[in-house]
């Protein structure tokens, strides 16, 4: 039986909140007030914050003392549509297709942000007071690397002071698994552009006399990897920590994950770096990803152009204790060496975030795994992730303590990607999470 | 003075017939038209006939026993328009501008062949005849490679019999400096798409288990030159006619067109394959150039995608002897050694041409240089050029005859580029070349 908060969900995701996109400012604060309105509503304080970019949505209970204080962090904001024409139905016109909700954000992150607050409006309605100190921080720039949410952290970290962070912005072995996350992977991006000839150039007038800006594009994303898929830039791997040994063998009995990258991704068959699981490679190797390549004619048929620039959308995912801003800089130094006579490099560092690493033998990541194996009826398993959450290693920094990762996304969620979706069964077991989550850091 | 007929080239160059855009066959037709109506108008039989492709109009005089009969070969299609923000005025709205025609097409190739229909309307109202046999052949799919017309021409060979071919089609060196051309590079086209996943995923979640196609059609590309800027492609300079010593040695003297090389592109320098001069690159040095390259997330910003595809277009400039064919071949089978495991590669031939060399001190060689000389008041200069009208070498496979190139396009006419322009003292030129060249064929 599905939750009565549902219709409310679907309502979220009809806001077109896609932060890296600029004309969609007004979408995002319609959602950030939205969502400001539902926790006032439930009985909370709430406030939304303005910053640089799009805004913060704050709120919290009468906190007393003596007891834990739990952020719960999410955000509001999702990825980019496109390519559009794959959705099966609008993106922001959700649909429920065999208990599936279909939207862009359904799982990443709207559906599990909004599971959290619901099981918080059903307690106070319930029980009338929360058992612990409850925040919420509820960003709009996560998919954009959360630009602003440092600063803000560090302008309100008397208000934000907490003992724990909860987030469910991660994945689940497969339906039904709790799956428990120790550690992310960081990110570092960078954006590429080569300029040759001021105007695109017929290729039978000027081809074989000016250089292609495109070729050299290509070298570039070309050369990231070696033959055996190992990242090719010079001292790339020097800080990276070792996998444990009871990581390695653990991970050695899934075969289920790996049949579902299999299956989920489409790919004829899953490859990687030499001498790694795909598990290893996802959860705790660094990689090097073209994220977008484009140069000259994209158009159907031929157009016989020597183009005048180029481009790659680079990123690099990353394992500690490899800091992004020394990834940055060999890979800098690793692309200039491409800039040949005739054409211009222009580089430019994206936003990055530091990978992060958490004993999930601590008392609260204990805590965390007994509400899991709670909501779900089994124990919770243990896993790394491959997916980036800079905020996460922020929160370590400025705030001070860890963060518990209690996701919600099954393998074929097709976050970022067209026909995202999040079963409703995942929305109301993100509910009872909540519940179970609050009692169990309150002791 | 410029020509009375200014205002109907301008007419012509309305028509937007991009011949690689589906959606523009009506346009296509359109036009065919609109030239069938001007070359009845002016007392010659036209007819406009149906292809698989798009129309070709043919019209001719009426033809005496004894007298040579010419053809005179033209395209009214044109180059896509894109990037289409990059045009001063809509490139469909033809202006003038200190002399000079702005607008897709107007050098590329309506300007050219409209200055020889009006040579001939000229000739018929001043002379009421002219001097020779009359072929007009105006194809609509010279931008795509000619796909119908050589069947075409296999269908109308006796209709088509003619002693020559002579098109405007080709390159002058400057302003006022007539310019025969004697030779083309041939082309061969090619399309690869990498299909890696069956949905783009999220870098994260995916990123490092799964092979990118971005990346393996970033490593074909980039693999296509040595450091030299050789073609890296095995045996695809084997059958590569060296250059004449005669013709090393006058292309030196010309630092002129190499300084124009360098302005027009608007690169910082030219550079291409060692041991080879700019022009000697250009005219008679084959090429692989990268016209477009694609993959991933194309908009602003960041997004962290695996991109489930990525393509690459490709073009072969060729000259004597080598056969498009051939070239294909052996790149097909080099593009394939990086079809590694998780992605698949298809390879897609698209048009192809012959290059083209003939004898410039042929009798039709030097009547057309007399021609051109008695046009522009100077010596016509002896050149080879770098682009590719395959049709040139069909007209010598299938009718027989030599094509005598004698091009009207300036060294900055930015053909295939955006703000294509041709000065109205080269229509008004065209015309008075028409003339001369019909006089000079006829003894």
């Amino acid at each position: 039986m599905s939750s009565p908060h549902l219709p409310e969900l679907l309502e979220l995701l009809r806001f077109p909140s896609v932060s890296t996109q600029s004309e969609k400012q007004s979408d995002m604060l319609d959602c950030a007030r939205w969502l400001a309105e539902k926790l006032l509503g439930a009985g909370l304080q709430a406030e939304v914050f303005s910053t640089p970019g799009h805004p913060v949505v704050v709120a919290r209970n009468d906190h007393v003392p003596g007891r834990k204080t739990v952020l719960i962090y999410g955000h509001y904001d999702v990825q980019p549509v496109d390519p559009i024409h794959e959705w099966s139905t609008p993106p922001f016109d959700p649909q429920i297709r065999d208990g599936i909700i279909y939207a862009r954000g359904a799982t990443d992150n709207k559906g599990q942000i909004y599971a959290h607050i619901c099981g918080v409006i059903d307690t106070l309605k319930e029980e009338g007071a929360l058992p612990v100190n409850l925040i919420f921080l509820i960003e709009g720039e996560e998919e954009i690397g959360s630009p602003n949410l440092p600063e803000f952290l560090r302008q309100h970290r008397e208000r934000l002071k907490c003992d724990v962070v909860a987030i469910s912005d991660t994945g689940m072995l497969g339906p039904g698994v709790p799956t428990f996350t120790y550690a992310l992977r960081g990110i570092a991006a960078l954006e590429v552009r080569v300029q040759g000839p001021s105007v695109d150039l017929h290729s039978g007038i000027y081809g074989g006399g000016v250089v292609n800006p495109a070729t050299v594009a290509a070298r570039i994303a070309g050369a990231l990897h070696d033959s055996q898929w190992r990242v090719a830039i010079p001292h790339f791997y020097d800080s990276v920590s070792p996998l444990q040994e009871w990581e390695r063998e653990a991970w050695a009995q899934n075969s289920t994950t790996e049949k579902e990258l299999l299956r989920t991704s489409g790919a004829s068959m899953l490859d990687g770096e030499a001498g790694y699981s795909s598990l290893e490679r996802i959860w705790a190797r660094p990689t090097a990803e073209v994220n977008g390549i484009g140069g000259g004619y994209q158009g159907e048929g031929t157009k016989t152009v020597l183009p005048k620039e180029a481009f790659l959308k680079l990123t690099f995912r990353l394992v500690p204790n490899q800091k992004p801003a020394e990834i940055l800089a060999l890979t800098e130094s690793f692309i200039r060496q491409f800039e040949v006579p005739g054409v211009k490099l222009e580089i430019k560092a994206g936003h990055s975030g530091s990978p992060y690493l958490m004993d999930p033998h601590s008392p609260f990541g204990l805590a965390a795994q007994r509400a899991l194996a709670k909501s779900f009826g089994q124990p919770a398993k243990l896993i790394r992730e491959g997916g980036s959450i800079p905020i996460v290693e922020t929160f370590k920094e400025i705030l001070g303590v860890d963060t518990l990762l209690l996701g919600l996304a099954l393998p074929d969620c097709r976050a970022h990607a067209p026909d995202e979706n999040f079963p409703v069964a995942n929305f109301d077991a993100g509910i009872q999470l909540n519940r179970a989550l609050l009692k169990e850091l309150a002791q």
